[in-house]
C-alpha cells in the first residue's frame, strides 16, 4: 500500500492577499489553514498557488502527487487550459482530486464532469446543517449524523452535476434550500470528491468535523496504483482471425 | 408505441376503513383519490387492494398492467411472499413501479432494492419544501423549482437505498431534516420511482403538483416493451470451439 | 407527447468526397444513408455537415433539434470549440445525442464525458458479434439476443468512458477482443447514446438491426421537455432566516 | 487503518466430498485452495462451510469478519433464509462480500441485487479471455490488459444484475459469448464484488492472476468502519417548528 499519501493543496490565493476581511480569517492563506487542520502522520502535505510558474502544477509536481485539493473562486478564468488538461490526465491516471466550495466552477471540475456545474447561492450568513446520507462511506468515518455550520454561504439545488455521483452529504439551509454538499465521482482511475462547505470569510475550515471529512476524503481518494499509458492503440489480434479474407 | 398505459393502483386500504380521521380525507380510499387526480386520456386506470383474493394481483392482472402504483403502510407484513415475487418478476420483465410514501418499507420495494430502506420519521405536521434537483427529467416536467407541502410527515436521511438511484427531488423540512424524496431506479427491464410526499391524514394527494409528478412518473415508467423469458440457459456455441479437446 | 421528433444527422462528410472506396459504399454520404435507413413517420430528419457555415449547427438550427446524430472521423480537430460548447449546452438542456463509431473521439463526446474516451482498434475486417446485455432497454426493442456484423473494425477495451454508462450492447470480436459497444448516459437533461458498430468502408449502416437500434435510440433520446435557463443564481430566501445577525 | 483484514471463506463444500473429479482438483475443498492462494501478511483467513451449525455463520462469527467470500453451487436452496438475512445485515453494516462463480445464484447475492441474476452457461472447456476494462480500479492492480483461462465454463450475457455495477472485467469466450465477469457494487456500507472465473473441476483458483484479483478484491472490500445501528427512527426536531399548529 501507499507508505505516505502525497497531498498537494492548491489555492488561487488572491482573496487573502487583497481583502483584509479574508486575511483576518485565513492569514496564511486558505491552503495553509486547511493543511494545518488535516495534518496527520500518514499525510505528506505540500502547497501550490495560482501565481507560481505553471500555477505550481508542473508535470514533475503532479507526478509526485497522490491527491490534489483545489480551492479557487474569483480567478478560475486565469488557470491556463493546458494545465487544466494536465491535471485532468493525472486524475484519469489515478490521482485523487478534492474540489472545495467555489471550486464547483473551476475549469478542472467542469472538464471532468462534462456538465455546467451551476448552482444557486445566497450570501447572508445563514445556518447550514449537513446531513450524512452515506454513513458507511469511508469519507463519513467518525462524522456525526448531522452537524451545524452556524454561518454559511448557501449553495442550493439544482446542482448541474452528473447523476452518478455518490451522495455522501446533503445540506439543509435555514433559508429553505437543500444541496448535495458532498459527492464523490470516479473518472478513469481517479477518485473525485466535491465538498461544498467552506468560504473565504467564514472560519469553516477550522471546524473539526469539516477537517475530518477532508482528511477522510484524502485517504479515500489516494490511489492504489497509477494507470500506465497504453503501449499501443492498434494491437494485433490475440486470437486467430479467419473471416477477414474479403477485406 | 403504447396506445394507452394500463395503470393499476394498489392500496392496502385498511386505514381508510378503520380510522375516521383517514376516511374524512380519503373517503373512497387513497387509491381512488390518487386515480381521480392523475386521470388523463392516455391512462387506463384500475384498482386493487390487499383484501382481494391474491391481493388483487393475480398473474392475469399483472400481465395486463404496464405500471403499478403501491401504497401500503400498516399491513406490509400481510402481503404474501409469493405475490411479492410475482410482482418482482413482472417488474424485471418491464412493468413500471411507483412506490408511494410509506411503501419504502413494502416487501416489494425492499426486495427490489436489496437494502434495508430505513429512514427517520417525525409526525408533527411540519412544513416540507420539495426541490427539483433533476429538472430535465421527464418526471419533473412542468414541476416548479420548489413547492411547499404545508403540513407533512417528515421523512429524513439517511435513507437506506442503493446509490444508483437518480435523484429527482430532495425535500427540506422545517424541523431541520432533508430527504431524497423522489428517486428513480432501473432494475431488469423495469423502471421504479419512489416518491415520499403523501400521508393518510394529510390531503397531499390532492395537491396538483403532487398529482402531476405521479402522472409524469406513470408515463416515464411505462415500458417500451416487455422482456420475453429466455428460451434457454444453456445455448450451444455460436462460434466454433477448437480448444476444448482436453475436457 | 412530442408530435414528431426533429432529428438532425451531422456528418463531417469528408471521406465520402475524397475516397472512392468510401463513396462506393455511401455515395450520398453516411448521413444520407443513415437517414434513409432510420426513416419513420414519427421522425422528421434533416442533415448538417462540417463544411457548412458554423458546421450547419447554428443556434437556430439546434433550437429546432430534438436529437442530434454525430458522425466524425478524420476531422474532429476542425470542429470549432465554440460550436462544441453550443452543442453541449443544447444537450444539457435536453437535446438527445447519438454518437456513432469514431465519434468516440469527437470533441463533443469527450467534452460531455470528461474522460479520454480512448480505446483499441484493429482494421482487418474481422467478424463482430454484438450481444444485447440490457434487453429490456427501449434501445434494444426488437433487437435479437445477438447479431453478427460479418466484417467490422475492431474497437476494444479498455474504453475510457465514465462508469455510469448503462451498458446495452457488448461486442465480441473474432480476434479476441470485447467492447462496450452500446452505452447510454444522462448528462443534464440530455440523453446520450454511444454506438460503436459502423465504419466508412463497410456497409454496416445498411444492416436492418443496426438501423433499428439507431432508430430506437433516437426515440429514446428525444426529450420530454427542454430545460429553461435559470432565472437567477442568487435567490432571496424562501424561508425566514433568523441566525444571520452577525454577518 | 485496519491492522489485519479478517477474511472468512465460505464454501458449501459438497462437490469436493461427493465427486472424485472435483476432489482431485481441490482435495481440501475450494475454500482451502482459495485461502492458500490468496494468503498474505495483511490477511487473517478463516473458513466456514454449509454443514456446520448455522452454516458456520453465527452472529458472533460475522461480527468478527471484515470480508466474506462465498462459493456455492448445487446447494443454494439449503442455505437458511434467516442466515441469509443475517449476512445481508452485516454487509449493509460494512462487511465486504466477494461472490465467486456460481454464487451468482446464491440467495445472498440475489437478495442484495434485487434482480434475478440469471445468465447463460455452457460447459465444454472452451477458452476464456478476461479483459480488464477498469485498469485503474484497486481490484485490477497488477492485473494484465487481458489474460487467458485455457478451459473454462462459459457464463454469458445477458446477466440479470443492476446496471450500477462498476464493470472491472469482461470476458470473451471462444464459442462467441461475452460476460461482465468482474463487477463491483455498493450496498449500504458494504462493498460487493462478483467474479465469474472459477469452477469446481477446473484448476482456475490456482491461476496466479485469478488469485491476485481475489486478494485485491478482499483488500478493496475491507471496510474503513462498520455502521452502528440507528439510535432512533423518530427523532425530535433539531430546528424549531412553527407551522404545525394545525396538526
Amino acid at each position: 500500500m501507499v507508505e505516505s499519501i502525497r497531498v498537494l493543496i492548491w489555492n488561487e490565493f488572491r482573496h487573502e492577499r487583497q481583502q483584509e476581511k479574508v486575511r483576518s480569517v485565513y492569514p496564511d492563506g486558505l491552503h495553509q489553514a486547511i493543511g494545518g487542520q488535516i495534518a496527520a502522520p500518514d499525510l505528506s502535505i505540500a502547497y501550490a498557488t495560482l501565481d507560481e510558474p505553471e500555477h505550481g502544477l508542473t508535470e514533475e509536481r503532479l507526478a509526485q502527487t497522490d491527491v490534489l485539493l483545489w480551492w479557487g473562486h474569483c480567478a478560475h478564468a486565469e488557470v491556463q487550459d493546458e494545465i487544466v488538461e494536465r491535471v485532468q490526465r493525472r486524475v484519469l491516471a489515478g490521482m485523487g482530486l478534492i474540489v472545495l466550495h467555489s471550486g464547483h466552477f473551476a475549469k478542472i471540475f467542469k472538464k471532468l464532469m462534462g456538465t455546467d456545474c451551476s448552482l444557486l447561492w445566497r450570501h447572508c450568513a445563514e445556518k447550514e446543517r449537513v446531513w450524512t446520507v452515506s454513513p458507511g462511506h469511508p469519507i463519513a468515518k467518525d462524522v456525526p449524523e448531522s452537524f451545524v455550520i452556524p454561518h454559511s454561504e448557501m449553495y442550493g439545488e439544482h446542482f448541474g452535476i452528473p447523476q452518478d455521483g455518490e451522495i455522501i452529504f446533503i445540506s439543509w439551509y435555514e433559508g429553505g434550500n437543500v444541496f448535495r454538499s458532498g459527492v464523490s465521482f470516479l473518472r478513469g482511475a481517479g477518485r473525485i470528491f466535491y465538498f461544498a462547505p467552506g468560504h473565504e470569510t467564514y472560519p469553516i475550515y477550522y471546524d473539526p468535523v469539516v477537517s475530518r471529512i477532508i482528511r477522510n476524503a484524502v485517504r479515500w481518494a489516494a490511489p492504489s496504483h497509477f494507470l500506465a499509458p497504453r503501449t499501443t492503440h492498434t494491437p494485433v489480434a490475440v486470437e486467430e482471425i479467419r473471416s477477414s479474407a474479403v477485406n
